[in-house]
């Protein structure tokens, strides 16, 4: 990598190219000039250019962008293609939700575990993973050394969970609870999906009419 | 409002203050400094003030911040208290997550419907609203007139549905989809929750170790 002070939204950005370029070379295109490519992402070239730029850059001038060789590497910035094996906390609603709608193994993930402290749940089926007592899990960890875990567990079990799995070699962590894991574990990996503050968001920008923030 | 071109990021931290003052004001607080507010939310006091600024301002040298009424303002700028009627359309997996864990009334939303074009799920309840079926949803919406809607549903049937909710009077979208509905529908008001995009994102975190983005 050429700079390692990529900022947070450059890696936001990154994503959702990776996403669109998979859909183009579904679509069987093979090359794609700046300014369409631009168009499709609803960036500027210069945007695409720049974030690109913090990579190593991969354009070239007339030539536009390859899309399977630009696909290629942005999976390989992101990180899809090492598989970190994963665990999910919390098998409610939420959680059950995450296990069946999100595609983990394109992603880069591999579900491994589910488990709940709700003895309810035991022996339950998710995906054709059982439902696993949390008594269970320091022996699981120690075995298959899952390095990261998804939480959708309620707010107040978060910091002794988190505690928890931090001993257990857990490194990263797919947050949807409130609890601010970044702040008092300084060394995980954090990233933070906050249902209730996205449809405050939703709630401004409806109050105020405002399209274009 | 003292500026009506307020960014996006400041929007953004809004709900995290909202949430966290509301925390503050249960555990019994009345009053906070800028130093202790800013460590509770974990952003500089000149942050702080800088954000409220944008409002107006609401911190009184050498006394800090009123908790109740700094939480106030918060909500009314986001528009908490006016309520917005929501419909809910696929009641999938993801659907039902987000019907059943979501505090809605809390965040000044109430759902008063839940669609789906899978007629399996027809007369199922969820959170004690009927599922209905998409024939019914015209009629509904010409009685009820709600303003938002929460699309939970495959990305492919995106397009066809958001232009025959925007003919009904839906102003606003909460999109777990993939779908770019505000390229599409320049007067939608639009928040997107993707949540592949933020798997990607902690991928790209973990594959780097780093904490600190």
């Amino acid at each position: 990598m050429k700079d390692d002070k990529i900022s947070r939204s450059v890696i936001k950005r990154l994503p959702r190219y990776y996403r669109i370029l998979t859909d183009l070379e579904k679509a069987g295109m093979d090359r794609i000039s700046s300014k369409e490519l631009s168009i499709r992402l609803s960036v500027t070239a210069s945007q695409i250019r720049q974030d690109l730029n913090c990579f190593g850059g991969f354009g070239q001038q007339g030539y536009g962008y390859n899309i399977s060789d630009l696909r290629k590497e942005i999976a390989s910035i992101l990180g899809i293609g090492d598989v970190a094996k994963t665990i999910l906390i919390g098998a409610g609603n939420l959680g059950r939700a995450i296990a069946t709608h999100v595609p983990f193994t394109d992603l880069g993930f591999e579900l491994i575990g589910i488990y709940d402290s709700d003895t309810l749940f035991s022996g339950l089926r998710i995906k054709n993973l059982p439902i696993s007592s949390m008594d269970s899990l320091p022996e699981f960890c120690q075995e298959n050394q899952p390095q990261t875990a998804i939480l959708c567990i309620p707010d107040k079990s978060a910091p002794e969970i988190v505690s928890l799995l931090m001993q257990l070699g857990i490194r990263s962590f797919w947050n949807f609870t409130h609890y601010d894991i970044a702040s008092n574990f300084p060394t995980a990996i954090v990233e933070n999906v906050n249902l209730s503050d996205s449809l405050m968001t939703l709630s401004y920008l409806h109050k105020y009419g405002d399209t274009k923030l």
